[in-house]
């Protein structure tokens, strides 16, 4: 396979600001790949639907708090295109393509759309809401994407992706990619429970203040089993730990060996990884300042990028109907 | 209700050519209804894939010879819009914003849907074909059409549609109108079994031959309890008189009294319904042989409907960013 020709899609929903989780789980190896890759980033207002239909000020508002997170951590709109989903009308059409050849069944059993479904407590699902993973494989092929750098929790539905852009190629003609993952590290909730999630209320977003790190670290949960501090420690089951082993990864060894000999109390520790976070941070905070001072040059990456992404998915979908058959007459 | 601001929204599947049970059911008042309302009418290509997506030929084919039959049978294009479903994203747009706001459940207990399906033999249904009323409540959004007229089968996705329209008013803001429906005549097959329908083998074609019509309703079922010519008929429940009924009506009283006494043989009685059937339908063979040799001609009425209803279309999507606050800016 040639590498060199690989085209990224990721993105996020546009549901909230971003947490330290989006930053390990892709948006650091995005910051990567945008120098080799023609890279689009998508702002997922469609699929923030899904959840949040009757929260529209907050999807749009974090619009522009999302965008504020990419350019803090270093995407570079002059490499990545940052678009907005919903102004990309090829994307619905794609999607209510691939939806004539996908199942209902086979969406229901998608252990994503499951797990998701049970922990927002829903029992009869939206229509649109089910339909998650085929809106995601029509991000994906509207400019033809074969990589994309995702959670875990995202297999299930690039593996829909992929079904459904072969299903389109052998039934009409084969313009379309199939994309491959690329799956990040998995960051665990300071809750020491579940992965790092807002909803969850477990995260340290990407732009807490120095002081909110360490606030939130000194709440999280740390080994249950070591009461006083000189209590041997058991790193490998700590959240805090695992925050080493991302931040802080050259000196992790030494931690694990001081904690399971309790020679480092665990307030000691947390201190040492708030300090190991907060320098990662530093540079998205100020990155994030001077962009929050040109609110009128956001607002223009997200023009140009969609304007540019728009133009792509155009030609998409010209090839699309030709490929179908349905191309009557250009307007 | 103020009817002089009605905006009709009305349309076929293109899955075929039009027969007679379309003309009594639906044709037959747009061509009145176009005369006093503004009319758009929908070349249904994306819902003809709801059951058709591996026959797109067959599709792109009867967006033509649909064309042709509306032209045929008094369609005015300087009267109607006639447009093509596949051309207008901002239907795909409407489709996937109303799919977040209704239940998968509510899709699935759908009358005509379960109908459909099990007509079909589906039993794991296609997403884009649960979705089918959907993309119709989209259809009649766009262009804020506030009367569809249609068939009995399609009350259930008005009321869907209505359903829809209301909840987007009252989660954003009152920018769509809530659509009534207007039900035609019902036709029954020659079968006597069901409503006229192509794919039950039962129909008469727009542009059916002279010899055609007589042949087929030589075939047609009568009162399967009279046997020989002079036994007395039941008119009511024979779907000949059905014909007479509604093409010949100044006379059904006539035939009705004839059949009744057994003066009048089964196969006098067909010749007589095909010389009315035939009286309608001899100006749409006209009117479809002359825009048949005006090929570049059909296609141009398709281009500048399209343009009008896209234009429309565009509009009503900015309204529609505008009440759900997602117009982040215009491209």
């Amino acid at each position: 396979m040639n590498n060199t020709k690989d085209i990224i899609l990721t993105g996020d929903r546009t549901t909230g600001q971003l947490h330290l989780g989006h930053y390990v789980g892709s948006l650091r190896s995005r910051v990567q790949l945008q120098n080799e890759y023609k890279t689009y980033i998508l702002l997922a207002d469609v699929q923030a639907l899904t959840t949040h239909y009757d929260q529209p000020a907050l999807i749009a508002d974090s619009v522009h708090q999302v965008t504020l997170d990419y350019l803090a951590v270093g995407i570079d709109p002059d490499k990545a295109t940052l678009f907005i989903q919903s102004m990309i009308p090829e994307i619905a059409e794609l999607t209510v393509i691939f939806s004539m050849f996908v199942t209902v069944n086979s969406l229901r059993h998608n252990p994503t759309i499951k797990t998701e479904a049970r922990d927002r407590g829903y029992t009869d699902l939206y229509y649109g809401f089910l339909g998650y993973p085929v809106s995601q494989a029509a991000d994906i092929a509207f400019c033809k994407a074969t990589l994309v750098p995702a959670g875990e929790d995202q297999i299930p539905h690039i593996e829909t992706a992929r079904k459904l852009v072969r299903r389109f190629n052998e039934l009409y003609a084969p313009v379309l990619p199939e994309p491959r993952m690329l799956t990040g590290d998995r960051l665990g909730g300071l809750d020491g429970i579940g992965k790092m999630s807002k909803s969850m209320g477990n995260s340290i977003s990407l732009h807490a203040s120095p002081e909110d790190v360490h606030a939130k670290l000194t709440k999280a949960k740390t080994d249950p089993a070591r009461i006083h501090r000189t209590d041997p420690g058991h790193p490998d089951i700590c959240p805090v730990f695992a925050y080493h082993q991302l931040f802080r990864k050259e000196h992790a060894e030494e931690i694990h060996a001081s904690c399971s000999q309790g020679s480092i109390g665990c307030r000691d520790c947390k201190r040492i990884a708030g300090h190991a976070i907060n320098d990662l941070l530093a540079p998205f905070r100020e990155r994030r300042n001077a962009y929050e001072q040109r609110r009128d040059d956001v607002k223009e990456i997200l023009v140009e990028g969609t304007r540019q992404a728009r133009q792509v998915a155009r030609e998409t979908m010209l090839e699309v109907r030709e490929a179908m058959g349905i191309r009557y007459f250009d307007l």
